[in-house]
Formats: C-alpha cells, structure tokens, sequence
C-alpha cells in the first residue's frame, strides 16, 4: 500500500476538501438545542445497549441519568455493576417482574407497566436528571399494558433540555411521529441459528 | 385498564405459557460457548455507542477490555473520561487523525490505519482481554487502507474466548460472510433534518 501516486494524493485530497466543506456547511447550519426523543427499535441485537452507551457518555459528561426498565430479564446483566460506579448519579429502576412470558398474569405485568411510567414520569420532572432511558417500553405499549396516546403526550410535554431514550421492538407510529430521531435496528446474523448460547457480556 | 374479564387473563397466560416454552425449548437447544465477531454496520446511529454499551457490560463483570479508534472524531467525547472509571481494565488507543475529509492526506491515513491495526492485533493476542472493540474499522476497510482478506483472517485465527466488535457503516461482504452476529442500523428519522445541532452526550 505503500506505491501511491502523487496524482492520486490529489485526488483523494480533492474529495476530501469537498466531503470536509459539505460537512462544514452542514454543521453550520443546525443551530437548534434541545433535548431529544430517540428511539431504538427493530428486531435487531442492540437497541438497549445503545442505550446504555448513551447513557454511559452522559454520565461521562458529569450528568445524571435515569434508567427504568419496563420489562426485566430474567437473567442478571453486568450493566448495573458497572453503572454502580457512577453513585446516584445513574438512578437505576428495575421495575418489570420478569419477561411477559414467564409471568403469565395480564393484571401483574399492567401494574407493573403503570409502576415504570410512575417511575418515569417522576425522573423526567426531576430537573437534576438530564436523560431518561425508557427501557423496553414499547413491549409495553405494544400490549396496551400502557395508553399510548398519555404516554406519547407527556413525552412531547417534557422539559426542554431533557433527553429521553425509548426501547424495544415494534415502536409504535405514534412514538415514531413524536420522535426526534428514529433508528432500526435490523438483525442481519444471528449466532443463536449456529447453535451458540447466550453468554456472559453478550446476552446477559 | 382495570377491567379485565377472566377469559381475557386465561387467553394471556395460555399465549405467554406457550410463548415461555417455546422460549426454554430454544434455550436448550444451545450448547456452544465460543467468543463472537460482532459488526455493527449500516447508516443509522448508535453503532459506536452500542459497541461501547457491550463494553461496559464486560466491564461490570469484571472483565477487561480493549477499545481501538480507527477514526478519531475531530468531537471531544464522553465515553473516554466515563470509562477511565474503570482504570486499567480498559485499554483505550484513539489511533485515527481526523475524519478522513479533515485530513486529507492519504499516506498519512493509510500509516495511522495501520498502527491501529497492530494495536488491535497486540490486544487480540493479550489473554487477559476478553473483548476488543475496532471502532469505525470498516471505514478504513472500505477505502481499502488495509487489506480486507488479512484483516479477516486475523479475526478468524482470534482466540476461541475473545469476543471481537466491529463498527462502522459499509461493511464489507467478507466481513458479513466471517462474523457470528450482524447487526445493521438503519436511520428512520432524524434531527438534524429538523435543524437541531450536534449536542454534548447526544452526538459527541
């Protein structure tokens, strides 16, 4: 890789300079502040380690998160002892009973679902906490266990400044439409078909 | 949400009931326990910040960790003063120079992709590292500063527990074709369109 032209220096430093004023252009443009509604969804592996990655840079940023998990896995996952470094500053509520499927009681996973929005609504009044991770939500939503019409009101009515993080597979197009900023996450492989198990750091 | 008849409950556990066997039967079925290549690819965000939420997980376990940049942002970002938490179980190496539309100087980008590249493979070799993230790795892929067929093979030769993760959009078929687990990340919407400019924790 070592044989490069001096013509095709140039070239390359050409698109550069072009890609580099686009970009420039592009930045100078955005002058709006304000406090997003991201939402992760789609099928795919990911969606809530994203999440936590986000929340991970905004700790990094000396700010106060909050999660609350809407449906808890039934396996322990490394995310909460890593977050214990950062104190309370990362307020952390595990308020599902369980994947829907082990619990089997429709009324049990409701209360639940209205406990984490409870939970939600109280971090998102706090003017210390600077970002809210509504983890798996929309499994919640998605069963009605929660009225998306409240829930997408009371997201859009949120302090300016607050970031929220919303979860989970089959986000509804109500939650979409409010949102700021949407990605889908699809799978694309997937080790399991090899026959391989969930794993320590991976899944769990 | 109260009113739930008791035919209603029944049909919900007999579905949930079904839905957790199916669920354990999978389970079982899964005996290999083997360290993964993960890609992160696609348009969308949150691929680097997915990489880095596994990270911390494998941090909270215990665990240690090694983080390349193949692309360093021209952004100052957050990750890197939450995970100096963890001390020396993360090993971080920002080996990129800019953006390669902010440098434009490819023999300058071909020698830092490949210093990267011998620091991912001096990580890979360390035993005590159980995952290492090639950040944006794809990127340098993809203009070709490093060759494809090695890079690959390198992976595949990985030892059998360590977990690798690779980021960055375009990832190439050969990459697919050797990882465990492909996750693509599609943009569905997002604020920059609406004017809304690059925010502390949120883009960098």
């Amino acid at each position: 890789m070592t044989d490069i032209t001096s013509s095709e220096e140039a070239r390359h430093r050409q698109k550069m300079q072009k890609r580099k004023e686009v970009q420039d252009a592009e930045v100078a443009e955005k002058r709006i502040e304000k406090g997003l509604l991201i939402v992760h969804t789609g099928a795919g592996k990911g969606k809530t380690t994203a999440a936590f990655g986000l929340a991970l840079r905004m700790l990094g940023y000396g700010k106060t998160v909050g999660v609350v998990q809407f449906v808890k896995g039934a396996w322990h996952t490394g995310e909460k002892d890593a977050f214990a470094l950062f104190g309370d500053r990362l307020r952390w509520h595990a308020m599902g009973e369980g994947f829907t499927w082990e619990t089997q009681d429709l009324k049990r996973d409701i209360a639940a679902a209205e406990a984490a929005w409870g939970k939600a609504k109280e971090l998102m009044a706090d003017p210390n906490v600077a970002m809210v991770v509504l983890d798996e939500i929309n499994i919640a939503l998605r069963y009605d266990y929660l009225p998306i019409a409240d829930v997408v009101s009371v997201l859009q009515a949120r302090r300016p400044d607050l970031h929220v993080v919303v979860t989970g597979r089959n986000a509804k197009p109500e939650m979409v439409d409010a949102a700021d900023l949407v990605t889908e996450f699809s799978l694309v492989k997937h080790h399991f078909k090899a026959g391989v198990k969930a794993q320590e750091g991976i899944e769990f």
